[in-house]
């Protein structure tokens, strides 16, 4: 049997552990999972007689190498920042690396060695970026092969919150980490279009969205991610017209979250002014000027140019913002203040399910003509704690991860999986977990 | 006599060192002068009897550390960033040091020691910080001595062109360090109004400006200042209801320049690409949506919300930047590229003069009536080398120098320039050179 470390044992690892631990009937793989939280840990070790578990808080403590030199591979579920000394451990000690988040400057130095020992370092192969590579290069491959130029290429994908009967006109909630989605959009956005080098500031990003229709799920909105340009070389796309990454929303929340960027709610650079007696309408009133005959609502409602009775004035409403409700914080930034109070509405229910969105549209000359190709993924979570989010990082990961060790694929460095070798057999087996992509060609 | 060493005899340099070489008929200091120049230092050497010169580029050399222990004093004239070596040497050698740029926290790390060697680190003795200062302590210590509260302290500077028959709908060019006028106002602006803390975010600050109305001059407007908080210490002037410092421009410039802005044109934060065959036009571009139906003069016009027969697109159009002229850089960030553009436009020509406009507002409550007391300074230069800028930075530096050189200050610690003691004497003695602050009561 083969031996697996897996470090961080949160929510969102829970259908990679479970893949692996139940994998070939439990008989393929020992696992030793490694946490913080013994109670999180208990779960597991109760749930699978082939999962071990050790308590070590890798913010003070260190992974023993001991553990890393007798494993075969060793899964990092820890935030970004963390994973750099893990691979480091982990190829100086001849073992596999692997992890859903991107390849940093950090992790490509150890390509050669890794390649020069026959270790993998696998990167980014969880849902964004992992199954956006593997989905989106089956189609460019395809087109390829047929011969016929690439011209655009936009790819979107959405952590959302699935319909529900609820009240709630922004049909959004914190489906994953509240404050990467306050600060989503910072800095500037670069993309190519029809050829030429464009760039959004922040101020206008949620702005300039795009619609987008998935059929049967209604429309969305997309607002583009910070560096496209990233992804000319990665899926070798120089040349290509137009090329757009972004993030999915429903339709109506960006127009309604700009008015938040506009006053300058989301900074995350400064520490705002005694924050222990602020209030959520105090808090607003703040990025606004000073009227002593204008409410609050009114003045908002001049300065981001909507009416009183408008359908973000109520989006607004219902999030509180305008209560003499204490914010409840000591200090914070605008930012850290703003993800407090979206918080008391935005966390999710008992019964409330998120659903992942996935979107990509190709565009290709086809004797002179566009021909267009759509595909699309939508993933729909069980309730609050079997997510979506949790199924589509953790088996895209746990299906590479177990072909590899079960000497199906040829892997070696560093790699993220946009390889035929790789993305063919891993989006089949996805689609018996119904994680599946629809490829067609849209009508006009 | 005393010895003063002045490092850096830059344009901004020219009056600060005539004043302190010609004091007493120039029997008061000799002056060692050291800058990289060999051409400037020449000049000077040329001027004065009792200026000697050294040429060192401290770029890359070291200032010796016999001539700062040989000085009475040391004047930095040198970008700030460099002051704070030159003044940890100064009082490690018991020489007194003086520069016109802001206390830092490192500079005020020395305040102990230079106290207990009896040394004065002299600062913000120049424009502003430094003018400012003293017109505006003089107006708060009179209304504190009368004993009625202070109810709003308002200050603004301007570095601007004076009025000239040229055609030039901005009345603007650069008469000092252009890349820092293009990225005035970068970060969040703090400030109080009756009372409240409030927050304006860098995409707002150039439509939220004020007008102002200085008598004989015509109306101006004000930007708000990165952190008008800092002067509630500097000033003791905690329990004020509105403090507010900004930046003076020509009416209409912010309207105007904001589209910039709005842009994202004055992002200094990433590297555009292909730089090297950008068009004025094609950076203008690069910031608007693609449509090849219309114009980029329309779509500019349309993402501003202006008219395509606008003052603003006139002004615009003033400085050619939808033209197809190359920009003439390699590489850059927006904000360089954009600074190089308006190079070619705003350098003042040798007719054009500088202008420096102060303009202070204070409010107090006296038998329960707000009174209002406004105070101007104007001060234009005489050519594009005798510049307002040099006067009004040198002439309050050099002033307070000479005097507490030969005795007339008592001065000791890390120093700024906001007790009666140093005020009175210095504006004293500007106004026999026409730096004159005009006190009155506003009619209403």
């Amino acid at each position: 049997m083969k031996r697996i470390l897996i470090v961080g044992a949160g929510r969102s690892s829970q259908d990679l552990i479970k893949y692996l631990a139940t994998f070939d009937k439990g008989k393929a793989f020992n696992i030793l999972l490694i946490d913080k939280s013994i109670e999180s840990l208990d779960l597991y070790k109760q749930a699978y007689g082939n999962v071990e578990t050790l308590q070590i808080d890798l913010n003070y403590g260190e992974l023993p190498e001991k553990h890393i030199r007798e494993s075969d591979m060793v899964i990092s579920m820890l935030p970004a920042f963390m994973h750099y000394d893990i691979a480091r451990e982990c190829v100086t000690n001849y073992t596999h690396f692997a992890t859903a988040s991107y390849v940093t400057d950090e992790i490509q130095s150890l390509h050669e060695e890794a390649v020069a020992k026959n270790l993998v370092v696998l990167m980014e192969c969880g849902l964004d970026p992992g199954l956006d590579h593997m989905s989106a290069m089956r189609v460019i491959d395809d087109i390829r092969q047929s011969g016929y130029p690439l011209h655009a290429f936009e790819t979107f994908t959405g952590g959302l919150l699935a319909p529900s009967n609820e009240d709630n006109p922004w049909n959004y909630k914190f489906t994953w980490n509240p404050r990467n989605v306050v600060l989503a959009g910072h800095g500037v956005v670069k993309f190519i279009q029809e050829g030429r080098y464009k760039y959004i500031p922040y101020h206008k990003l949620f702005k300039r969205t795009e619609l987008i229709h998935i059929p049967g799920y209604g429309y969305f909105e997309g607002y583009a991610n910070r560096d496209s340009l990233r992804y000319l070389d990665v899926y070798n796309l120089r040349g290509i017209k137009t090329l757009y990454r972004g993030t999915l929303r429903r339709s109506g929340f960006s127009e309604a979250w700009d008015i938040f960027v506009q006053l300058g709610a989301t900074d995350d650079s400064y520490l705002m002014e005694e924050v222990g007696h602020m209030t959520h309408r105090q808090f607003i009133n703040s990025f606004l000027s000073y009227n002593p005959k204008d409410s609050v609502e009114l003045k908002l409602a001049h300065y981001a140019n909507i009416g009183v009775e408008s359908r973000e004035m109520y989006m607004l409403k219902w999030l509180n913002i305008f209560s003499d409700e204490p914010v409840g914080l000591h200090k914070g930034t605008p930012a850290q203040i703003l993800e407090h109070i979206l918080k008391k509405k935005w966390t999710m229910g008992d019964r409330d399910k998120d659903m992942i969105v996935m979107w990509h549209k190709f565009e290709y000359i086809k004797d002179g003509e566009l021909k267009k190709i759509h595909s699309h993924m939508v993933c729909t979570g069980e309730d609050a704690y079997h997510t979506a989010m949790s199924k589509t990082v953790g088996l895209p990961l746990a299906i590479v991860i177990s072909k590899f060790l079960k000497g199906a694929l040829n892997l070696s460095g560093v790699t993220i999986p946009t390889s035929p070798n790789v993305y063919k057999p891993v989006l089949k087996e996805l689609e018996k977990h119904d994680i599946i992509f629809k490829e067609y060609e849209p009508d006009e």
